[in-house]
């Protein structure tokens, strides 16, 4: 079908700029020499992911046990777990272990990794667990130069399991916009890492696997001396948030929501559309960073961005469209009568792509498939 | 399965705050003698809204098609639409009608009211049309006392459609929280409805149907004379949101999510959890009112509020849980140690439950049923 006679609202994905996304960020990699493990939590989507690998990624990263049972399903064995793990998942990682999936968890405290330990030792399995470091302060994580980082390490190796690695993930990236703050984060979170790996080692323990990684980081990095390996989610999609960061175009942003115009306001110069919050999520990203696009950026159907406009409100079914600038010249409402479309740009590809079930693979010519996307825990 | 057992993060239905939140609103309604027709975009859910059947409703209001045709299979013959229709969703409209479906559309203006028409026309469909006035001035509908409300009453009427009623939502209601306010703006939202009803039955267009309504106007409405019916939809969970606008207490919001501590950064006083925006949602809706509960109020397994405590952050699967004010007295780390459970209280309960596919239903001794919510358009 093509893109504009879907129902709407509907999510599209603009083929060529999956493609060409996948491809700069894995010819960075191959030139900074590092393997690359693409966050599968941005599509959740098979066709992606494995559009990702056949480009050259190693191995995939995932935010849930269901994404790494959905993607070892699908064929996909070199599986990190990057969020630290509570015993009541141990389960279910044990089971996909037993399937013969390669599946590293991840530990950033004593007790997490006793409980793991003990787990591995009630049933005769060796996990391979890595451990997370904090190089930015944003989130969770071990200070890679602090006492607990060995403890950590020595728990694990003494309690059974195998330690596999360090990981680190320098979120903090995403509240930049100049290249060389982004520069000196993307060093700071590759000294930061690898120091941990440096002192683990140190301390007699084996730590094969250092992992980094952000999409801004990502494409900030100038050298990763003593890494083996980059993580990076939303590169593969962008957004506004990213466009805000500085590392990609407006028009490098692959997915869109399709929406109709259902009425306006004209006293207020507000156009009102079929995709509100349920359509393109809560996520305001971009409320903080130096450009805010309110709920997303609207375009016409070839892609192109209606200059001066956003949705500055929405509501779980509306969108209320209107002018940045009240004296702007174009006329909204005659330019956009009932019945007409656009595509509205996400601020977070992440959670707007969220809301939807289907992914509407959009090839040049405009013709659509429908593109399955799960969710859960 | 007891509810401390679900894999998390999972969301928590109360049954007994649910039915308690139906109860309370229908013998609202009751007592104004007036029908009331729930909105069913907050739960999506059959056995919810089958719940608010029992106890009285008539009829449903939803968002989407979608919701139309689900509960259509399900057995719910009243329905109205209510969102502005557009002539893509018409195909759809008609097929519910073909099949029995006592569909509802909605229209805000001529050029709706035109395509509605000339479809109705085309395929031999009289279509039941209510118009969308607007009593406050926060999103769509037609000035109830202008003369646009006129031409599209006529526009229907001689086009072969029937005006099956006026139809408004002061959503800006969710803005307030004094009780003086809410009884003016929910007599405002009365007054301005039937006074459409009013003129249009002068223009000589009957207008049967007198809806207005949302969760805080239905709580204040002092009398509805005129009005034929009421709709409200985030009643049934209630959430943060209704607790600062002052309709509910915090025991009767009856959605939590579910969650298991995965770690601390004791020098931040943080406790990191296995829920973040995807189980919470991005909604921050209680950013703007008295009390901004950031992305959640978390609480005991029995429900009890960890006073002084919220949801400070939120990424994609990680939450952070800190104090409001940093000289509070309990060591929430001890108190919550790696692997030990809470319970987060939304601010928004149809943003909320919309990420998650299952409400897992809680009785009184703790044991769920999983309810299955669905979603799309």
């Amino acid at each position: 079908m093509q893109f504009q006679e879907l129902d709407t609202p509907a999510a599209l994905l603009d083929l060529a700029r999956v493609q060409r996304n996948i491809q700069r960020m894995q010819e960075k990699m191959n030139r900074l020499g590092v393997k690359f493990r693409p966050h599968v939590k941005t599509s959740k989507c098979t066709e992606v992911v494995l559009a990702q690998l056949a480009e050259g990624a190693q191995g995939i990263t995932v935010s849930t046990m269901k994404e790494a049972e959905e993607f070892f399903a699908a064929g996909i064995q070199d599986i990190v777990y990057a969020v630290c793990i509570s015993a009541g998942k141990l389960p279910r990682a044990l089971a996909l272990l037993r399937q013969g999936c390669d599946l590293k968890i991840l530990v950033d405290n004593e007790q997490a990794a006793h409980q793991v330990c003990e787990f591995g030792r009630a049933h005769d399995q060796q996990f391979d667990v890595w451990i997370e470091v904090d190089t930015d302060g944003h989130r969770g994580g071990i200070d890679p130069a602090g006492d607990e980082l060995i403890r950590v390490g020595t728990v694990l190796q003494q309690g059974g399991a195998k330690v596999g690695g360090v990981l680190t993930h320098a979120g903090s990236s995403y509240e930049l916009h100049t290249q060389e703050k982004l520069v000196a984060l993307a060093e700071q979170e590759r000294a930061g890492c690898v120091l941990a790996a440096a002192r683990l080692e140190q301390a007699g323990i084996r730590c094969a696997n250092v992992s980094v990684g952000s999409t801004p980081t990502a494409f900030a990095a100038e050298h990763l001396e003593g890494v083996s390996e980059v993580r990076a989610g939303v590169y593969v999609f962008f957004d506004l948030v990213m466009h805000n960061v500085g590392v990609c175009e407006m028009d490098d942003i692959a997915l869109s929501v399709l929406t109709t115009v259902i009425g306006h306001q004209p006293e207020k110069g507000w156009v009102l559309v079929d995709a509100g919050w349920m359509a393109m999520s809560r996520d305001r990203g971009t409320a903080n960073q130096h450009r805010d696009f309110g709920y997303g950026q609207p375009c016409l159907l070839n892609g192109a961005p209606v200059v001066g406009f956003k949705m500055i409100s929405a509501n779980q079914e509306h969108g209320i469209l209107a002018a940045d600038d009240s004296t702007h010249s174009i006329d909204l409402i005659k330019a956009f009568p009932v019945g007409s479309k656009l595509r509205i740009l996400p601020n977070h590809a992440c959670a707007t792509g969220a809301q939807h079930e289907w992914l509407n693979a959009c090839e040049a010519g405009g013709n659509t498939t429908p593109w399955k996307r799960f969710r859960g825990w």
